[in-house]
């Protein structure tokens, strides 16, 4: 249906351990073989993303020549030029080597401190390279397993400096970058810090240049915790620092997932969608989910498509929830517009004090939202 | 034991509601009577507290004459005087009354916000009546069940509103009195607004007078969604915005507990109390806990003997840790001191860059983390 | 639409307790007045409920007089007669008199649990005079708080005693009458017995007469740990245990939210009312919900029409599954049929132990579960 | 101190896969380097563990020729005989080929579940020609991400199926052998099939054999959905079918973390060793856990005899529990020896029914569980 045909202006976008990813877990090997990231760039035209994202060593793998490097970089440009998509975003990988196995920023020995803010600083300017306007920071060794090795304080502290040399950085290059900070509340760490949106707006405000940061929240992160991720993009958006989105699901209280969009509580992600919409949110809408390991070399781009047919379908429910003239109705029982209407009285302060209203008729309205809530229901099922 | 004896200046305190509890729940009456709040003031001043604290409810019923009123206000000031414990904390009920089912200072009903803001400008003035250094604020109602009846960026534009408001007020008063926020995930409604510490942080930076604000951050309240607590605190510390802390228990994942302080999870308590004092928190700790259900009237005083001996035992056991030669040991193999000391090297920004340390050999040494929180352990269970 | 009105061999039934719930909860007062038992039976009839469910003391108060018992009766019979309502199942209110604080069945003290017995057998009673064939038994205060208080083999023990003994009472009064355990994690107490629709399966196994005790699983209470509902109740039609459901909705990881059925994850709805329409179950279809506190005496039908109808809706979804022809594709491709097929090979024991496939090949076919999954959600979100 | 070291009898094991570890995870490289089965038994024999365990393909690279079979199992035989160890318990790897990303027992392709049974039939044969007299089956891909490719009633009919036959094998062959069950809520898949202690007990029941199948319940694995695990192994204790146990710890809602045992909630580690000692449990201990990442080669050791020391700490505290007088009076005061009673009154059934004791009487005695909860504390805390 042409009505969910994506276009450029989606800004739908995969990284390339997205639809890359093997298969591999903890307990099972790779089920499918490794993919190029030119060809994932290929592919991921073919089915109508507008761009694509990396870790540094999805492209350029750690321990690559300079002349490797360059020959990579040379196919993967080609590979945007023809399909057109750009680079939204770029990361550093500072989880996988066991240098960082007690943390990358606020590992307890400063030389891997400084270790992965040189990183990072490759990084940055390999993303600066391909234009990358986004830089994301996911925190996923930051963190512990037991709180005697790692006072809380003072790690944010090193996070803190981090985050401020490296805005230094991207400053002093003159890079057109902002970056994204990437909560997440546990694993592959006991506790990580910097857990859940909440925890990094705060941490954004604290920083030297709180300007230049924003928020990439993800799905399945928020989700663990059993958080309302709509909430969350809620609390981001009133911030102005929705930034990047990570776009999969999860289910409550297990391991990260990574699941397609929609794939899990598809009433959420109709919120999530209608918040995005509502808000006019233009930043790359990131699918960071992974095939099923069941998957084979096919199914990947089955589940790339998925995620995107998802999208546009809860889209034009949220177009419709706005026609709806019986889901209006619903609305205006429960004032919903009224909540947008400032508290305060024309007579202010004084005045307030001694009002006295009866709180007996206070209660006594119904709201309707259980008619409001199956209406919506009945919307996303389709049957209205 | 005289070590665990309770001194004022620990500033253990109780709320009117806590060891007042009568024991009902959603599925079961009341096993326990009513207490007087001059009763249970002087009760607390037997076991040791130093404090009392209140809803403006636990002390006025809702439908108190000005008569009631100051006859009830006579008599606890009373048994305030004679036991010496003051009134730490004053809050305000905006949670019980059906007028609040849609919320308080975020219902969709203007009406009803403007309700609840004179309801608290009230219970202010009663706090500061009596003495109250610090009030509270736990938005119970504030939130929803259905994304489709509350925009979550409209609803923080009016908690903000209503913040604002109550902040020039108690200037206005010249009140020496600071604002507590204390966030909570869910229950009793199902997601709500500023569910956890981070979420409340920054929501502060946000507010007119963010200096006159900060937290009251609960164990139970956090740990329901399984985030640490004890870095939420390292958070509100490093922030310098503990103004205020809720003790108690809760297993994760379940309805909100208020466990007696210690009930669940002595680890994660042990490191709470190491962290509060080695930070000098010198605020009211207040056991926001109440007794099970099958406890008699003298059980109540069990328990609340039981969260304070606790606090004293962690105490001394943090004590304790940091004159233990092999903790130390092990901390220095795990170079915890380390992450005290900035990352930046002499060189400045453009030598970090160029540096190519040896990741292997960074990757090399072990940190000794299962030996030191064994010792840990072994502190906690008194066999060393 | 005529396709979602419900028939009376639906078999959707109400208990009294849902329909006529007053909005309390632990933190605020009823929000809506109550209702009599006859006038709720009134109601139902006309929304298309085939029966209605009660506890004792939902029908006959606690401490009602003989008098008083056989006029509400009278009433709530009439009633039945009027509306062509069936009683399709009773239980006993064993949570909420303060003498069951430690327990009903497996509290420590023996004349309480005697108490218990003889309150469930005059409710077995009530049960037959009205002819309720399930009588249903949720342990809400068989649990503890601290494992010190409560041995759990010993309560096993106890509990069984007394379902041998009540099932014993049943056959000795010829009641045509089965019983039906509802399990629960946790809440009201700590941790409770019998935890799981597993646990509760396997102790039946272990009663005296277990072809007379089945199950009466609970959206909620399952869906509270994290566990499939789908595949709990798979086990359960497994064993021809489906005794009687309760059907409501809840979010991970919370308190008992009962909400309204569909109201939280359709696909976990959808899939069940695909199992229980797929396996013929025939019995009550149960809507243990309550409506949100903030509706009022409408909005509570409203709230009982949208459980019927999201059932109805979910299981013409359900038809549809088996006529579309891309999801049968897709089935076949995920092999779905071939789990119904017994493994062994008909030369046995001895041949499969020489086998010796190709484990590469047999790795090799993708399973296709990315699309199969994806038409399941375009088939609930109507666009297929 | 003497009081801790252990000894054969209290049956201390670890899984080759255990100390083992590389430190290996879904986001991270290897951290240790690898270590022979030869070499684990003698450092397991040096810190006083009286056995060993392992996959299949722990012992036996998955690819090996039958000579290198020969002479790792020549070399491991040498080393058991050295240091006395035993092999307690063997298992198979049916989670890590990719021929098993569907599952193994309830893969849909029959040719999967052929392949799994067959692999197990060798396994088991290594396992008895090594002494293992546990079986454990952990059914890791046994499981869906969406019930649209698996419907449970029949998963479960092949997974019987797969049971029956294989206890077949067992007893054709004589080997004196019994299996354990080991039940997981999610992880590596969505949902598991088998998902806790109650579901596996519950499944026994329905084999062919019942009597030569128990259970090996995993802390980790109860403990990620929130539930007791001392319930747990209360109620596998009350049904004589605790055959083995996997001894380890973790946070409720997350990963599988695999903790070293007591590492989380010292309080649940304390009542599981009081339940094991109490009721005589006298299998092996096995302690399936894994270093944290962040140690090197020699932390492994310290992880190690961590695991045992808590053990014997906790056990000690037990059996003080049971001298302490004030505990023993706590106890009594909430009367748990009498939950031991029956509740059968003489007069017997007819007596009970008309049985109309005060229930105000009933409901007034306290249970004094603050009490005794708070000295089980300060008895866990050494500080009576």
């Amino acid at each position: 249906m042409s009505m969910y045909t994506p276009h450029p202006e989606n800004q739908f976008v995969f990284g390339l351990w997205t639809v890359g990813n093997p298969g591999r877990d903890t307990w099972g090997g790779a089920t499918r073989g490794p993919l190029a990231p030119d060809e994932i760039v290929r592919r991921l035209g073919e089915i109508g993303a507008a761009g694509v994202c990396f870790h540094d060593n999805d492209l350029i793998p750690f321990d690559a020549t300079p002349a490797e490097r360059e020959e990579i970089l040379r196919r993967f440009r080609k590979a945007l030029d023809e399909t057109g998509l750009r680079v939204t975003m770029a990361t550093t990988n500072l989880a996988f080597h066991p240098a960082f196995k007690d943390g990358s920023f606020t590992a307890n020995e400063p030389a891997v401190r400084r270790f992965a803010i040189a990183k990072a600083m490759r990084a940055i300017d390999l993303g600066a390279e391909v234009g990358a306007e986004i830089y994301v920071f996911w925190g996923g060794r930051e963190g512990s397993e037991t709180h005697a090795s790692k006072p809380a304080p003072d790690a944010l502290e090193r996070y803190r400096e981090a985050l401020d040399f490296l805005c230094g950085y991207v400053m002093d290059h003159g890079y057109p970058m902002r970056f994204a900070l990437e909560p997440k509340p546990n694993e592959p760490r006991g506790d990580l810090f910097l857990p859940t949106v909440g925890h990094a707006l705060h941490f954004i405000t604290r920083l030297q240049h709180p300007e230049m940061v924003g928020l990439n929240p993800e799905v399945a992160h928020e989700t663990m915790t059993g958080l309302s991720f709509v909430h969350a993009v809620g609390q981001a958006l009133w911030a102005e620092k929705l930034f990047h989105i990570d776009l999969n699901s999860q289910r409550i209280g297990r391991y990260d997932q990574d699941f397609r969009f929609g794939q899990e509580d598809l009433k959420e992600t109709f919120f999530l969608v209608r918040a995005l919409e509502r808000a006019g949110y233009a930043g790359p809408k990131h699918f960071d989910a992974h095939p099923l390991r069941a998957e084979d070399a096919e199914g990947v781009w089955d589940f790339a498509r998925g995620n995107i047919r998802t999208y546009l379908i809860l889209r034009e429910k949220a177009r419709r929830f706005h026609e709806d003239a019986e889901i209006q109705a619903a609305l205006a029982q429960a004032k919903v517009e009224e909540i947008t209407v400032p508290t305060r009285p024309d007579g202010g302060l004084a005045g307030l004090r001694a009002q006295r209203p009866d709180p007996v008729a206070l209660a006594q309205p119904g709201l309707g939202l259980e008619r409001l809530d199956q209406l919506v229901n009945e919307l996303l099922l389709g049957v209205r």
